[in-house]
């Protein structure tokens, strides 16, 4: 065996899903209390009962986003979005503590760190969140490139949303337009030109959700936060773990006319690029336009929309109506391009 | 300004506190309710009320030691044990909860990595502990070297040891013998061919703690974790923070014979290099035999011994008294090399 890892191992694909399974899951100790969500179940983040009806969840990212500063955004701005969304798409909408741990490149700009600290500390005051810890580590030139941020986030709820909730007749329903963050990093590094409106969707979503969540818990069946690999493997994953499948509807999706450009440019599909400010929703079928007219009353809500229905025929397939007629769609190997958040 | 990160910045000295306290924390919001040790403390760890007289303790550190395999231990064992042992020095022995960030380079050996989870297991299970979400991320050839870890753990408590207790009169006392983990990198990086009975003490120390925490409780006033920087890095920040002057018997620092010999050859001090299972203690005078009693009863204490007093003079100086005179040890401006953990 000389296997060696390759990018598509931190793509967030299939081949990502391999290596997890087979080297960090794949008969890793559970040791967690009864009605915990672990390691093994892969979610946007773990959830472990402490109490009283409680739930404390947690969830790490390392962010490797290139280059640091892109239209609409930055890898602060990105770390303490990602951070949040997790949380709050396992339905803890309130962070309680954020923990960032910097590793820089020597050499790298002091002007430039202080302003990638500014944008983590006005993501957090719109978050409603806030870094209490950290840790700074530097490595040598040409043994980093540039800065990588550790975001790990700690929140308490009393209801844990999953990602694998969905049953036969939910809808699915996505909080805005797909593929923003990763045609507009893609953009940006290909120079493309195509930057005038392509702008990332890196955003807290927290309070999006808690709106959401307020007004129809009980109707909320799963939650996921579709970053690498986009919606496609999103809702791959969803449809797999949930034992249903997927018929998304082409014409419902919502794209915009920057990204669909980028996407033919490109020769890549928006629908496996990531998203940093959005999340994929099952919802019950009764209470779906509901949901969707409670999340166009947020400002970050306002294209959302019912994008697919959940069937209990194909279980674990995801399946495009283009309108013309059906297509699979499968789970991507990777994001197609790395360094992408 | 042109001003740009060094090496230096990274190594847990003076040179990383500018950086953290200019950058990090100056201005920043603290958002935290009352009683919370928060990011501007600079402690272990954070520590938050969450009800019921109890804390969330949560703690986070990336690791980028070089060689990843080194005698004593390696990258997996540093991460899990450094986490663990930052919880304890905070007054929580029992972690509820941790993280696994991962970052490798393109072409990393899927052997070796699958050797670091082995011993991520092992350490966590030596520690009671679970990894219960994590995330991986690969970067290109010559954008990372090798692999990088970042660890974040929560626990709570019902009782936070801050490194700012101490008050005069004070013993320090330390849990065991002083450079060890830094000597073994460093002698194992130059090739010295000292490595026969020079090995790191990395270990997770929480079962240690908690054992001299149950019986000595209240005459505990102060805990830190020396790793970066050493004994001389912990004590000046804890002697700068209580207000108290520290005066160490040099004759009393337990240091092995080859960890001295090491020393004088790399002409590098033990008292400046990381330790990875110590801890360093402030303790009520009269108690101070007994808590090194109890800690000599743990497998991880046999060598715990008094090393020094706190005084009302001089507060924030370190003085070394070596029986000849007394000179002042200035804090290190950092490790005296990088990526020791």
């Amino acid at each position: 065996m000389n296997e060696r890892v390759m990018m598509k191992h931190g793509a967030g694909g299939r081949a990502m899903r391999r290596l997890v399974e087979e080297v960090f899951v794949r008969g890793a100790p559970d040791g967690l209390p009864a009605g915990s969500v672990g390691l093994a179940a892969m979610d946007d983040g773990a959830a472990i009962p402490i109490g009283d009806g409680r739930w404390l969840v947690i969830t790490t990212d390392s962010h490797v986003v290139s280059p640091i500063f892109f239209p609409g955004g930055d890898i602060g701005r990105l770390a303490i979005s990602g951070t949040v969304n997790d949380l709050a798409v396992m339905g803890a909408t309130s962070a309680l503590a954020l923990t960032c741990a910097v590793i820089l490149e020597e050499g790298f700009s002091w002007a430039e760190l202080e302003r990638v600290q500014a944008s983590l500390r006005a993501t957090c005051k719109e978050a409603s969140a806030s870094i209490v810890t950290g840790d700074t580590k530097v490595m040598g030139r040409g043994e980093m490139d540039g800065i990588v941020l550790n975001t790990t986030g700690v929140a308490i709820t009393d209801r844990v949303v999953r990602d694998s909730g969905l049953r036969p007749g939910d809808r699915i329903v996505v909080t805005g337009t797909l593929g923003d963050h990763g045609m507009a990093v893609l953009a940006t590094r290909h120079a493309l030109g195509l930057q005038g409106n392509l702008r990332s969707d890196v955003a807290p979503i927290a309070s999006m959700i808690a709106h959401v969540l307020s007004r129809h818990g009980p109707a909320l069946t799963a939650m996921k936060d579709p970053t690498r690999g986009g919606l496609a493997s999103a809702l791959s994953e969803m449809a797999q773990k949930s034992g249903v499948g997927v018929v998304l509807d082409q014409a419902a999706l919502p794209i915009t006319d920057e990204v669909r450009a980028a996407g033919e440019l490109l020769g890549i599909d928006p629908l496996v690029v990531a998203n940093e400010g959005k999340a994929v929703i099952g919802v019950r079928a009764e209470e779906a336009d509901a949901v969707v007219a409670t999340l166009r009353e947020h400002p970050l809500g306002k294209k959302a929309a019912i994008v697919g229905t959940c069937t209990g025929a194909r279980p674990g397939a995801l399946v495009l109506d283009t309108g013309f007629g059906r297509r699979r769609v499968t789970e991507p190997e990777g994001e197609p391009l790395p360094r992408i958040c």
